[in-house]
């Protein structure tokens, strides 16, 4: 029996910071009804998807907490998980959690047609800083307002409705890490979500790296490490000018082969869709094929990639 | 000071079965000339350059045994060896290895330009069968005709004339594995030279592959790796029909940024040169930039990349 899945990612423009929930909600169910009325069973919205990017900001504690969410689902998103169940859409979405006892994390959670949550996922690759960089104009304070993520890299079936895929996760930089992927992989995962927020430039000056480089970064980083694991992925940008500073667009839709097969043309709320063969990784994956990872892969060879964190270069 | 390296690529067009040494090294040492007049001071050349692509055939001892050299240099390569060091550039070479207790590798060395050895590797990732597959025109029979290689993936400094880079090798498969890449620049690669045999089209039927496919993965490959891991990175085929069997080219240079700075137009035997700022890479990875990998990186999350081999899906 064929195992196509079609989803969709749910590109989302900017969330200012002076946006309520309710307007960003009633953009985000729009972004989910679009997703329902082209066939999609599946919704993959950004990082960080109900607040504006709030590790650009130093923020005072009281400002800060109101970005957490406490329990998911909660009264302040509950509109969208119903119509979601309403619409028989499963969704994939990042947010900022604190647990009961004030860990915060980078959270991302798949919720399935049902409106039941199928699985939970903490960012591992924290970027930016912990402390505030004098004098720029934006922060990236992640690992300031974030503990490195505690649940490693986990996969889950999704339901039959969706042909039970492998579902895994990654959130914003961590796409740039092929442990990631890997980790995912060595379960067989089948379709990776995706959320992000990345500055399209560098909003202090400095760097040099235009929109176009920092796209073709993010969206050759999702296609190689598709490829690399024989899976489908789904990276999807909360774009545009949010709070004064850039972020890159280029959502975008990618087979196990590595191709691009729906990306994206704004950088505000867009719905693209793709049908997701699921068994098309298998052709890289088979037993004695190119990506037969336990006839190819030499894990004694790898010990330095846990032994060792950074670099240690040759005198 | 600027460390800016000139190198070449010197994609290589078929050796057929039938053309003897002293043909195949006399297109070595016309590309090693063309290389030193454009300025480059070192060349790469491709995976068992000095031979055909012999694991595509079931061989008998007495024919294999013949492809294989007891060490390097040696009479049958030294010509090659001696231009290079008459020409002051440095190489990076492929070949069949047999040690003196008759253990088998796929193999690499540089060579630095006053002919000294430099590094040494041996290829970990084996593609192919160990056994013949009956009924096919031809063969995939690395895992029959070699050892998974058992020196890691070692890196070492260059010559003062090189700006002392730190150089790492694959081979082949190798480059899609980014295992091996990690690897690498855990160790601070600045430049990874890679020579390749990759069939354009499944010559036995079936796959359904293109050359534009292939070509594309080859290229990507590279692309991402070196942009995850802030390294250059020279990638050199042997390309053309090579006893009936067709090999894609795609040759290429390739930044830290994973832009592709130089590619090879044809399927013959073409130098392609570019000059590689070594610190290019320095942008990536510095300290507090987004591949700093002792910031970044959490080794804790990794440990199924060593642990398992292949794939344990959830049920």
């Amino acid at each position: 029996m064929s195992r196509v899945l079609r989803v969709a990612a749910a590109q989302m423009g900017p969330n200012q910071r002076a946006d309520d929930r309710e307007a960003i909600l009633a953009r985000m169910i729009a972004l989910l009804e679009q997703a329902a009325r082209g066939g999609a069973r599946l919704a993959v919205f950004p990082e960080l998807a109900f607040t504006t990017f709030f590790p650009r900001w130093p923020l005072e504690e009281a400002e800060l907490r109101a970005y957490y969410e406490q329990r998911m689902p909660n009264p302040a998103v509950q509109p969208f998980f119903d119509r979601a169940r309403a619409l028989g859409v499963g969704f994939y979405v990042g947010y900022a959690e604190v647990t009961g006892s004030g860990r915060r994390f980078n959270s991302s959670l798949i919720v399935g047609p049902d409106g039941e949550a199928l699985l939970k996922y903490r960012k591992v690759h924290l970027p930016g800083s912990q402390e505030v960089r004098e004098g720029q104009r934006f922060q990236q304070l992640e690992k300031r307002y974030f503990e490195y993520g505690d649940l490693g890299f986990p996969v889950a079936r999704g339901p039959e409705a969706w042909h039970r895929p492998v579902l895994g996760m990654l959130i914003c930089n961590d796409r740039r890490w092929p442990e990631g992927w890997r980790c995912l992989g060595l379960q067989g995962v089948e379709l990776v979500c995706i959320g992000y927020n990345s500055a399209a430039y560098d909003p202090n000056g400095g760097e040099g790296e235009s929109a176009e480089l920092r796209t073709f970064h993010s969206t050759m980083a999702v296609q190689a490490n598709a490829y690399f694991n024989s899976t489908w992925a789904v990276s999807v940008a909360k774009a545009g000018v949010e709070d004064g500073s850039g972020l890159i667009g280029g959502s975008c839709i990618v087979s196990p082969n590595g191709i691009v097969v729906a990306q994206a043309k704004s950088l505000g709320d867009e719905v693209i869709l793709a049908d997701c063969d699921l068994d098309a990784g298998l052709h890289g994956r088979a037993p004695g094929k190119m990506f037969d990872l336990g006839l190819h892969r030499r894990p004694e060879m790898y010990r330095r990639i846990v032994e060792q964190a950074g670099i240690e270069a040759p005198p």
